[in-house]
């Protein structure tokens, strides 16, 4: 692609600059959909909320003439047109869905910068070699039916049949028969990958999720590593007893049982925390117990539980340790278990010349940079499986997200659209 | 009263039987009002299931011509009249609501034991000497709101406006709105009481709900005292994070907090369990987590403790050490932590005549009898602060109870009932 710069138009200047206000704006009309108590925005996948996000997003790429595809899942991707329309696109983007109760910035970011960051290129008239495709990933987040990334592992072709069997959300409602109302089966899960030759790269604006950046007093992170979670199920089965009349000797206690697991699991991070191979973080985030009434013993305890390292073997010894301990606990109160897996991923290293290039268009701006790996998963961490794929992070202010109190400064979220605009140009113009 | 004994029609011979086969079967109709998968029963208190088996009892009473009167909260008596009409009446009676997924014994099999002693009564066309009314409380299962025998409290004059504070249910209906609607305010609530000198003495048929009579072969146990418990709910904020980007040191997980109170009520209630000066149990019955999503880590936990044991003194130490423990998790954590109390009653001794009487009926037929405390409440508890009151038990397989698989054979609730009959002819023939 080299090849053919010298008929293009000259690259733009380092002046273009995107809105801040018109991005500001956007952000904040999308954090109004499902907003709710104390500021927190809930927009679970497929819920009438998400959608319309979706829908406002797709008004945008409309108005500024964004030639949209929709795929079968509801992934959508605004087209900006390049000098070459045969050569794969960039694609840049994140996630409009949140957790319950989640914050205005989570993934909305991303989507709304790269909307941005196109939006000015248009109005500048500039022409980039390949093709830029704002993105919206479907279903980044767990929290409805304990599956991430949903819409770019589709894409990547990293969905398996299997992988779909416990997803539930707290309704009961399967994610299988969520898709198949789409027409995704099973048996046709493949077909719906994009073909990764259409694909030049990925790169994605989101805020840290997490305390380093602000720590630091660096505005921009480059992210080197994405560290994917182990999760799985648990579900202990003891025996519902009166809570009055039941000797403490003559219990099987589910919820004891639960809460033993969930102080093992978290000695066994803090222990994995402190060593040099690879920090471990384990938490266990959903809980339900039955009957779950005051007056009688937990009968049934079933919780998931969530490991993520930077370094697959320090994981897997994590994992290897608390399954161990979940049966012994079970064995030990002659309680009934079920380990239930839920995603089994990798670690992913992002692409090294897209975190040389997103390097060199902080240092043309003099921004202080974080190198850092990213503890939270992403969308880019599918996307790496099948294309070069960049990231960029922002300071979240107490590392806090997936919370009402999850906040990013104006002027930080500003710059990061501005790199994302600065990359996208770079990308799109140079051989990777 | 025993002056006007000479007036009075012969004393029913000891050939007054119930009828079994009626018994039974008003036992399995109410059984089938909320029935459920499994087999499980449920009729919360005040939904439209527990006020159909409240009609259904009602509708048995008139069939016998009682005189029903319903007081305001729902408790309803259903009155056989006296040789003397204005001396206080002997109660009898239990309760027909249930727990969630409860079985079909608990509390129903009283109430309806006491409608066939007096139907058998009725049909010998025998005379007591005072009158005597089948009680039906509402909401003695504490499984909606928290808050256990309800209407017999009222009746007693042992609910406090504090104690409604924070009897609320898991749709977010408070109990204190349920009782205005019904007329019931804070400031009416003592003159809800029933008149004691109304009362002569009240007489309960229950199931164990525990392991102890069909571990000795007994069908019949005469309670002795009832263990009271001591409810409280703590509620731990402390910081909802995303689990993958918080470091270990660095997070204030409301559930950890929360699964190292319930390991230790469990370790401090085995340790008291062991002692002589009296066996403690401790649960926790009920938790729920927020956000509750697979990759936050939760920032709020909130449980239901429940401390039971016949002695007031081994069960206050408990409470003592359980709090002094949640107040040093919270503080070692540096999570805040809340501790709202439920329910404080104190152990109740039942009325020791009545045991003496209780015991002359099990050996007037030659019954083997086990002489017991009870660790589940009942509404006797409330009952015994007004009046004389007796409680029998029979036994319940493998101890289980508020669960389906709850089970008393046909022939000890045949037995029990008749117990129940022969000892409401003698206090109702006898001065007590």
């Amino acid at each position: 692609m080299q090849l053919q710069k010298r008929v293009l138009p000259p690259p733009p200047s380092r002046d273009i600059t995107i809105n801040k206000r018109r991005l500001l704006r956007d952000l904040n009309a999308v954090s109004r959909i499902g907003i709710g108590d104390h500021g927190s925005v809930t927009r679970l996948v497929f819920s009438i909320k998400e959608l319309r996000s979706r829908q406002f997003l797709i008004h945008q790429m409309r108005q500024i003439g964004l030639q949209i595809h929709i795929d079968r899942i509801g992934n959508i991707f605004g087209r900006f047109a390049g000098h070459h329309t045969k050569t794969p696109a960039l694609l840049a983007g994140s996630h409009l869905d949140t957790v319950l109760h989640g914050g205005k910035f989570d993934g909305t970011m991303g989507v709304i910068a790269a909307l941005e960051a196109v939006r000015t290129l248009k109005e500048h008239k500039i022409v980039l070699q390949c093709p830029v495709e704002v993105v919206c990933f479907v279903g980044e987040e767990s929290s409805r039916f304990g599956y991430s990334t949903l819409g770019s592992s589709l894409i990547a072709g990293e969905i398996h049949g299997k992988d779909l069997a416990h997803a539930v959300d707290a309704q009961g409602t399967k994610l299988e028969d969520v898709l198949a109302n789409m027409g995704i089966y099973r048996n046709n899960l493949r077909s719906m990958r994009r073909d990764p030759s259409t694909i030049k790269a990925y790169l994605e604006l989101h805020i840290e999720q997490g305390p380093i950046l602000e720590a630091k007093k660096r505005p921009i992170g480059v992210v080197t590593s994405i560290a994917a979670p182990t999760r799985f199920k648990v579900v202990f089965t003891g025996q519902a007893d009166h809570s009055g009349t039941t000797p403490m000797e003559m219990r099987r206690d589910a919820l004891v049982a639960a809460a033993e697991l969930t102080v093992a699991l978290e000695k066994v991070c803090r222990r994995y925390s402190h060593m040099k191979k690879g920090r471990v973080v384990g938490t266990v985030g959903t809980l339900q117990i039955e009957p779950g009434v005051i007056n009688a013993i937990p009968g049934r305890a079933e919780l998931a539980v969530d490991i993520r390292s930077i370094t697959a073997e320090a994981k897997q010894r994590v994992v290897r340790l608390v399954k161990a301990h979940i049966r012994e606990i079970a064995q030990r109160r002659k309680i009934r278990v079920e380990i239930l897996p839920l995603r089994e991923e990798d670690p992913v290293p992002l692409d090294k010349r897209l975190i040389r290039l997103l390097k060199e268009c902080c240092e043309a701006r003099n921004i202080a940079y974080e190198i850092m790996p990213s503890g939270a998963g992403h969308d880019a961490m599918q996307m790496a499986k099948v294309t070069p794929a960049g990231m960029l992070f922002i300071p979240s202010r107490l590392g806090i997200s997936h919370s009402p109190l999850e906040w990013s400064e104006p002027e930080d979220i500003c710059l990061g659209a501005q790199l994302l605009l600065d990359s996208i140009v770079r990308v799109a113009n140079e051989a990777i």
